[in-house]
């Protein structure tokens, strides 16, 4: 393995490692010792990489959007937003580290801790608009609506569905409130003829995952050659 | 004043400004010494009434639901539903600590710190479980309504819109968010007729919090003879 290579594998073990204690504890409470403990490297490689916690904790949060796989392209591209929410459900569900211990961070506001939390809500609304604005331009969408505004609302919606299963169920039923909240929130949005043909059955979150694993292992086949 | 009043109201005074500090620092951060000093008590009234910051969060969090004012009832079921929200988004942009306070405690998971946060959620669903079922018996509801379901739906996407409103503009678009989640969310559980005469101007905050703040003083005068 080329060092260049290696330094960035032990980068992702020690962010994993980070998100992993962030979701176990929460920012305030984790430790670089754990982190150290859990990602099974030196401090000296740690501190290589990062110099603080909280520069730990804001890779935790830049990476929150991008670690969860890009969803197989629909013929609706409503059915595509339903299957990255699915997909974030099953993740969290699952108990991706990653994916887990970022959510965590963002939720909690922490105690003048200067961690950027918007960096992500930012993330989802700016992703969920393109999704929208695409949807509207092949005419999935009722006239009226206001692409940027259901945007932010879709995002802020998953977000407490999230807190609350975690709280009531620990993410136990996370892929069954996810495919309630879509069913109800496509309604408002979706003109008649897509709706029908939507699929909101919480049993596609599985096929959603192993579909988006398929294609980024041959994404990874070809960039090797 | 008789004894036993005093002792209410310094005990109120203690949980008021116990979330108050939970609020801006959060319960990890939070101390004993911060609340004596916000709540101008001395550490025997508080431990008199309190024997951990433990026990006053879990005070904090019981109170959640009945912080909120009743509001006053409406023709329709659902505006009732409506304003309860539009109220409690207007105290968390105004700023009233116990509400606030809660909310957060509520929303950030801490380190197996035994918090019952499940407490205000379940009362939350309660709450819109009552209302819903009552609107679907006066015939507001579509035939096929869920009300557990949507009940539970309603209570985490007003969560996630508070947690996103916090996050990017510190609770003040909070009653605009809360204004288009239940625009979107009413149009797929609410009989067309009934619809259309609901209304979800965010002007309609600051009215639903003055009356239900008149309402509460007449029942407090009445109370006292």
């Amino acid at each position: 393995m080329a060092r260049q290579e290696r330094a960035i594998r032990t980068r992702e073990k020690i962010v994993v490692a980070a998100a992993a204690v962030f979701d176990e504890v929460g920012y305030e409470a984790a430790t670089i010792s754990q982190i150290l403990k859990k990602a099974e490297v030196t401090k000296g490689a740690l501190y290589f990489h990062f110099a603080s916690k909280e520069e730990l904790a804001q890779e935790v949060l830049a990476q929150q959007v991008s670690a969860v796989p890009a969803v197989r392209q629909q013929d609706l591209t409503l059915q595509s937003a339903i299957d990255e929410a699915l997909l974030l459900a099953y993740l969290l569900g699952a108990g991706d580290p990653l994916v887990r211990g970022s959510v965590r961070l963002t939720v909690e506001q922490g105690a003048l801790d200067g961690l950027h939390r918007e960096v992500p809500m930012r993330g989802w609304v700016e992703r969920s608009e393109a999704v929208f604005a695409r949807a509207k331009a092949d005419g999935e969408l009722l006239p009226d609506t206001d692409v940027a505004a259901v945007a932010r609302m879709f995002v802020g919606c998953f977000t407490g569905v999230q807190v609350l299963s975690h709280i009531l169920t620990r993410h136990q039923d996370m892929v069954e409130r996810v495919c309630d909240l879509y069913r109800h929130l496509m309604s408002s949005i979706a003109v008649p003829g897509v709706l029908v043909r939507l699929d909101f059955s919480p049993a596609r979150a599985e096929h959603v995952w192993n579909a988006a694993r398929a294609q980024a292992r041959a994404g990874e086949e070809v960039a090797l050659g």
